[in-house]
This record gives C-alpha cells, sequence and structure tokens, in this order.
C-alpha cells in the first residue's frame, strides 16, 4: 500500500497560489482567524493554518474572543472584522459555543472574503457545482490530494462515510463535480462494511477514531482518511484504522501527515484568491 | 407489481393542506405563474398547476411575457410580482430562453415566495437538510409518494438517477434526511444497470425517455419515475420502462399518474404555507 501524504500535495497548491500570489502586485493577503475559547483542537489548526499561511507568503491574524462572550458582542466583532478592509478572508473556528448564533454568523460573513465555504452563497454554489465560490477547505482538499496524485475520479464508484455540512454533504458534490458515482454513507447505514467496501475511493469523514478497518475497504480500493480523532492511548489517529488495510488498499492517506496539511494549503490559496476577487 | 398513484397522495397532501388553510383566516393564497413563451411543456404544466390549486381552494394568475423580452425588461415585470403584496408564492417556469438571465432571477426571489425552491437560500437549505425553507416540488413529490403510502425509508439503499439542480441533487438530499443511503448516478456512471439493480428503492430523474428497463431493477424494488417524456408514438412516459418491470419490481409510479400528480399538489401546499409565513 502507498501511503498517500499531504506535504508534497501542499507543496504542489503552493506552486499555484505563488502563480497567483504574482498577480497581487505586491499587495501581502491577511487571514482573519477567528476563535472563541481556547478549545485545543482550534489552538492546533490555528497553529498549524499560521505556520501554512507563513510558508506561503501570507499573513494571518487572530482575533481571539473569551467563551463567555454575549452573542450580540460577537456579532458586532465580527462585523467589525467582515467590514474590515485590511482583511481578505476569514477563519471561523467551529463549533461555537451553544450560546453563540453560528447560523447569524454564517448568513453575515461576506461571501468573498468566506475563505472556507459557510456562507448560504457559497454552499449553494458548491451544491450546484458553481466552481465561482470556495468550497470548505477540508473536502477540497480531499479533491485535491487525488487530483494532483494523479488518480482519475470520473466514472468510478466512491462512498463518503459522513454526511455533515463541514466535510461529508459538501465532499459529496464535490466528487459528483468530477463525474464520480457518489454513495452517501451516514450512522443509519445498514451494511456499512459492504457498501464502503464496494467503493474504488473511500472517504472517511465521520470524525470516530478507527471506525473502518480492513472488513470495509475493497481490493485495491484508494482510501482518504479526513478523520483527526484521539486514539485510547492520546494519539492522533484517523476514521481509518490505517494499519489494519495495508494488504486491501492500493494507496491511503496517513494521519496526521495526510489531508490535514493540504486542507491549510487549500485555505492558503483561498485566501490568496479571495484577495484577488477584491481587487477587481 | 403495484402501481402507485399520484391521486391518493394528492389527496391526503389536500387534506393536510386543508388544515394549514384554516389558519388562514379566511385569505385565499394567491400563485404567481411567470411563464415566458409558449413551450409546449410549460403550457401543459401550467394548466395542470392551475387545475390542482383550484381543487385546493387557491388561487392563481398567470404572468405571461413574449419570448422576446429583454433581459432587463423581464427582471424589472419580475420584481414587481416579487413584490406585489397581493402575491404569496411564485412559480417560475423554466428553463427560460437562453438570452435572460436565469442566476440573477434566483437571486431577485423573495426566498418566502420561492415555493419551487429556486432561490440560493432555499438550495442551501435543503442542502443542510434544513426543512425551514421550500424544496423544489417535484423532488418533494417524490418523498411525499413514498410516506403518504408509509414506504419505509430510513436505512435503505436508495440510488438516484440523474444530478440536476431541479430534481436529482436536492431529491438526493432529502432522501439523505430521512437516513437512506443514498447513490447518485449521471450519464458518465460506469455500470448504471448494476448499481440500479443494488437499490431497494430507485428514483429516475434523468429526463430521457425509457431509459431504464428491467435490467435496472433489483427483485421487489420501489421504483419512483420523475421523468415526464413522449416516446415514438408521440405518448407520455417516464425514464422508466414501465411495462417491462412488473416481474422485477415490488411498487413502481406510473407516467402519466404518478409523481406528476403530486408534484403540483406540493406546490400548493407550498403556496399555503407562503401565505402563513407571510402572515406572521
Amino acid at each position: 500500500m502507498i501511503a498517500l501524504k499531504g506535504a508534497q500535495v501542499s507543496a504542489a497548491i503552493k506552486e499555484q497560489a505563488e502563480q497567483e500570489i504574482k498577480k497581487l502586485k505586491g499587495k501581502v493577503p491577511c487571514l482573519a482567524i477567528v476563535r472563541v475559547g481556547e478549545r485545543p483542537d482550534d489552538l492546533s489548526y490555528e497553529r498549524g493554518a499560521k505556520k501554512k499561511l507563513e510558508s506561503f507568503g501570507l499573513e494571518s491574524r487572530s482575533f481571539v474572543f473569551p467563551e463567555t462572550i454575549e452573542n450580540e458582542s460577537f456579532q458586532k466583532e465580527f462585523k467589525a472584522i467582515n467590514e474590515n478592509p485590511e482583511i481578505d478572508g476569514i477563519l471561523l473556528l467551529r463549533p461555537l459555543p451553544r450560546h453563540l448564533d453560528e447560523k447569524a454568523i454564517e448568513k453575515i460573513i461576506d461571501p468573498q472574503k468566506d475563505v472556507d465555504g459557510i456562507s448560504p452563497e457559497n454552499i449553494a454554489k458548491v451544491f450546484a457545482g458553481d466552481e465561482t465560490g470556495f468550497a470548505p477547505c477540508t473536502a477540497e482538499a480531499v479533491i485535491q490530494m487525488l487530483k494532483v496524485n494523479q488518480i482519475p475520479i470520473a466514472g468510478k464508484r466512491v462512498t463518503v462515510v459522513g454526511r455533515s455540512m463541514v466535510v461529508g454533504k459538501p465532499l459529496a458534490m464535490l466528487f459528483l463535480k468530477e463525474n464520480a458515482t457518489v454513495t452517501i454513507c451516514h450512522t443509519k447505514t445498514e451494511n456499512l462494511n459492504e457498501t464502503c467496501k464496494n467503493a474504488q475511493i473511500l472517504a472517511a469523514a465521520a470524525g470516530k477514531a478507527k471506525m473502518l478497518n480492513q472488513d470495509a475497504v475493497g481490493e485495491g480500493a484508494i482510501v482518504l482518511d479526513v478523520g483527526i480523532n484521539v486514539d485510547e492511548n492520546g494519539k492522533l489517529c484517523g476514521d481509518v484504522d490505517f494499519e489494519s488495510i495495508g494488504d486491501k488498499a492500493a494507496m491511503a492517506t496517513p494521519v496526521p501527515g495526510g489531508v490535514g496539511a493540504v486542507t491549510t494549503a487549500v485555505l492558503a490559496l483561498h485566501l490568496v484568491r479571495a484577495a484577488l476577487s477584491r481587487m477587481d
């Protein structure tokens, strides 16, 4: 089994970004990272994103609010960031604490600055297969992982496990756009393993540590693992038991070092494009 | 094989609508049907819709424009209909002639009056599984056909053939919302028959006369035919060769007399709900 590493895909995306940065005529795009509270997941993603942006030559600014911030104050602060002309793109770390109205923020965010595709306008575009908007970075990272590795998607049987709005559903739509035959599985799917085994490309985005193993992988399948979980020993792991599938899968992405590294590269590329669209 | 007729499902939806109409305190909802040109398909759907609305005790008004209307004039006229306080819901007959900007109209239409779910806001809601908006009537008609007939959907393997924004994609999302395991097929799908045969519920929405026959239907499957086509003898027919599947399918919807009759009933129900939402 070949391990599909994120690093080389990230490097290819960086080259693409560098071409587009040239058109910015010296302007350095700036991402606002909006975080409420100090959740370890958020902090870890924020660190990774900042590092990646820096390596792409891009700027970022963190806007951090206490977990106790009131809904109205948060909306006011968010609107100010949204309208700030120095900010080209916004990454909102989610989920927000329950007392904050996440849906309202999705409607406030300027679709042009919405580099992680959370606004209704961008979501509708992903659904429609319209590539002029921003898709959620993680979903797009899966497609980039395949494309940069020149793995054909058109006509393939693809199974996506998970139906969240952050990954599962948009990813299914991106696969459809690439002309795959797409099956969406979830917690209510009967015979999950059988449905997964039938897939030539299997994308796991369920958010449950090692929930899929060799019994869910068909001979020669390509496995993309979107999960970032912590296993019983406190170690990072994916939704797929990577060790177990070596004799079945042809290729698979490890966790860490797989899709995650590509996600932040896609974020950086989106930021460049957001800055470009604001120059028009 | 049992033929699933639209008439009894339409009658059940009428009962539901009558309950909701009571809350309108005498107000009679009015649908604007917006048509450009005289396409036979449009005229036929318009006639069916008007008849159904009348039978539900609802009003409709046709707004007809010549095929030669300019884009700017059409947008102006459409805005006036959209803002007209006497209009509770709008059905735009599509596709529009090519020189008219359909995407612009989708953005103009008030989501609250958008009873056929064409606005980005309603589309995003269907994608997200948020039932507070309007789904496209045909897609919802398929789900109603199953629900009124008390056919379980949760956990079933469902295959949708077709990925249009009018039926295929929204229908896939509605099935997902009902906890089905959903596969989406299209023109680029390899081994289409095999994928269809694996489905417990098969929904055909490809818009191609009799493109599916007994070879695409699994033993005991339930077949929903969304297609409305004209066959080589000039007769209405679906995407499924109804005659051929009698020994395979457990139940199937005929064309005409199947999903189509339910679609206009869903349209009427949506109109009542649009009027209700405007009372708040």
